[in-house]
């Protein structure tokens, strides 16, 4: 019988077992969306380099435009262009303007701009402003955006797309990085064939290898697929034994307590540690190992394609993030109604593949059942109804916290 | 001044003259993760290709089993092991049992197994089965997964790692995709320089440029960035000539109504059809131009880079999502309370940054106010607060939509 551990008791032991981020290296911010940052980025620099009008108008001393309105403008004089790409020459003095473009850097003494649509140029070389600004309004000053000094982004963050917009636009062009964990990928199984090849009576193709492979890509890893392997002890020992030149090692099926059942026991023959985990408080994806292998993760999941697909999703994903070097954020669930009661057994959470609908403004969840031998289901689903630990199940139209398939 | 059109209506519009898919090819499934289908899917076999276990057992006849309790088991005779891998020769007869592991093809005249646990052989040939089992229970059926002649994805579907798994699981190794659309980044502005180059005096780097070029990339796209063009007409008509080699244009500045905005104009002065929407109603973002040139999508973008990025992920990503084959499911927010009040103005609809928290049990989404010119709102953000066209703003405590970056 396995010994059920929660998910997040299991995760937390775990992580603290492993180290986060495996190497760290270089890459240009040009390939560096998805990496995660191997320390923390500091501004070099203002951003802007200058103060800049954000729209068409007049650089002006914001004083100069209190108290002016349409039927009492302030008449200013207008002392010329600011030139795009280049730095005006004399500062503004007082009851002056300059005719600025968005971007146009402010001379210095102007503290703000006031936009066209508010302006007149009579033609006797000053223009009336119709309105007043404050101090600021229609201006980014230097360094608003990102000052020297500021750190921009931490140690352990996933690059984003505005992240490398904003560290190109500070001249960083190369960033510190984890280098992608490599993963191996194992299935197991005497009636299991690789996908290429045709089952003979009685055997069926690898699902989970395939699954699993694409979901490590997903998620920013490089999988190493090493193929299927027979239920044999010495031929399983031989698999994770070279599988263990990568940073982690994911096998499938295998994963229970019955005699056919031999991942737990040559992960416990290998290097020190072992097996930490066997069995989670999680369905479907129960019969779950979790291993450390001289400080690499080690995985047996369960050979049901639901069940090994929802256990990765849940147990292993986090740890394999924590391994690329993330300091992973909580999980954001979408709140919505479930359509039907789902009951749940004590002592496990649960997470039920659904379809989501908006009907009246809100949104539900529709459960989809089925055994989690199918794969089918997983992909008629677009997310998973969290139930949490003893929730003693869930009553048609109640909130749950469902999350999304990424 | 611009004409606002709604983003919806933008969007309905423009994708009625944009064909769905710029060009189909095939994609091995080790490489077609993130790819969209160009046509359907059918199984053209059952899976699982024959009756299995899903449990460590007794393949029995359930009518068998019927009454069985741990007091009053019902005996049955063992006919011996199905062997993993093959097909039991023989079928079961009434009143017999074969010994079954996990995947183990189910005997001819079997319909149900019986868990190991629930079973005890007494040693005379024969077991005693201590509980009833209903037909189909611990069993997956022939084809109960999928079909033969089930449309198991369809056109337009953009493959997920599980999608792959059950392809694979029915030999299918090669799929029909639609390729990957290649669109052109190009970055205006006299004052904006490449990253790599050191900005002059009253110049700044760009900024749009890699974050939308990022932001193509995530969305599987193939991003061609050629680089900032200065605000002159017969450049800015180069770059977009030679831009239209590729299946979508995307220019970011310029996109205004200003006497130095020229996008719009030169998207006319191509082609067919030229400028379809200049001015959405949404905010930021506003200043943006969608065009269409020789049944190309050609977009404008503001300069500001909140402002670029908010126009790009509401009004740009769907159409280019189209343009790569998908049919775009509805997106699906998250609720949560706003934590303070925002106001919002008439006729357009406003999507706010946001960082968010769970407190109490519930999502809390806390604004991020700051100028469109800024980006460093958008690094602080995980999320979009989205206040509908008209919502009127919202109130401190109020439920909300969110939208998560991805």
């Amino acid at each position: 019988m396995l010994q059920v551990v929660p998910v997040s008791e299991a995760l937390e032991h775990l992580r603290g077992m492993l180290s986060r981020g495996v190497k760290s290296g270089r890459a240009s911010t040009r390939s560096a969306l998805g990496l995660v940052l191997s320390a923390d980025i500091v501004a070099g620099e203002d951003l802007p380099p200058f103060a800049r009008s954000t729209v068409d108008g007049y650089a002006v001393r914001a004083a100069d435009t209190f108290g002016a309105s349409e039927s009492m403008p302030a008449i200013l004089d207008v002392l010329g262009d600011v030139a795009m790409g280049s730095l005006p020459g004399a500062p503004l003095s007082g009851g002056c303007a300059m005719r600025i473009p968005t971007g146009g850097a402010l001379p210095e003494g102007a503290d703000a701009a006031v936009m066209l649509e508010y302006c007149e140029e009579p033609g006797d070389g000053t223009v009336a402003v119709g309105g007043a600004v404050g101090p600021g309004e229609n201006v980014i000053r230097r360094g608003e955006d990102v000052a020297t000094g500021d750190v921009l982004l931490k140690d352990g963050h996933r690059l984003r797309p505005q992240d490398l917009g904003a560290l190109e636009g500070l001249g960083i062009i190369s960033v510190p990085i984890y280098e992608k964990p490599r993963v191996a990928v194992i299935s197991t199984g005497d009636e299991v064939v690789r996908a290429s090849e045709c089952p003979g009576p009685g055997r069926i193709r690898d699902m989970n290898g395939p699954a699993i492979r694409a979901s490590l890509e997903r998620d920013g890893l490089v999988p190493e697929y090493l193929g299927v392997v027979p239920d044999e002890r010495g031929r399983i020992e031989d698999a994770i034994g070279s599988a263990l030149q990568f940073d982690a090692v994911l096998v499938s099926g295998g994963s229970s307590a019955g005699p056919r059942d031999m991942v737990a026991l040559v992960f416990d023959s290998f290097g020190r540690q072992g097996v930490i985990v066997h069995g989670l408080a999680l369905r479907p994806g129960k019969p779950t190992i979790m291993a450390v292998i001289d400080g690499k993760l080690a995985v047996g999941l369960p050979g049901h394609p639901s069940s090994a697909l929802v256990a990765y999703e849940t147990a292993v994903r986090p740890l394999l993030r924590h391994i690329a070097g993330e300091i992973v954020p909580a999980g954001i669930p979408v709140r919505a109604r479930c359509s039907r009661n789902i009951s749940s057994r004590p002592g496990r959470e649960e997470f039920v593949r659904c379809s989501l609908r908006r009907d009246g403004g809100e949104m539900w969840a529709d459960p989809i059942l089925g055994k989690s031998g199918l794969i089918s289901t997983m992909i008629r689903a677009r997310a998973f109804i969290h139930l949490p630990l003893d929730s003693g199940g869930v009553g048609k139209g109640s909130l749950v916290d469902v999350y999304l398939f990424d």
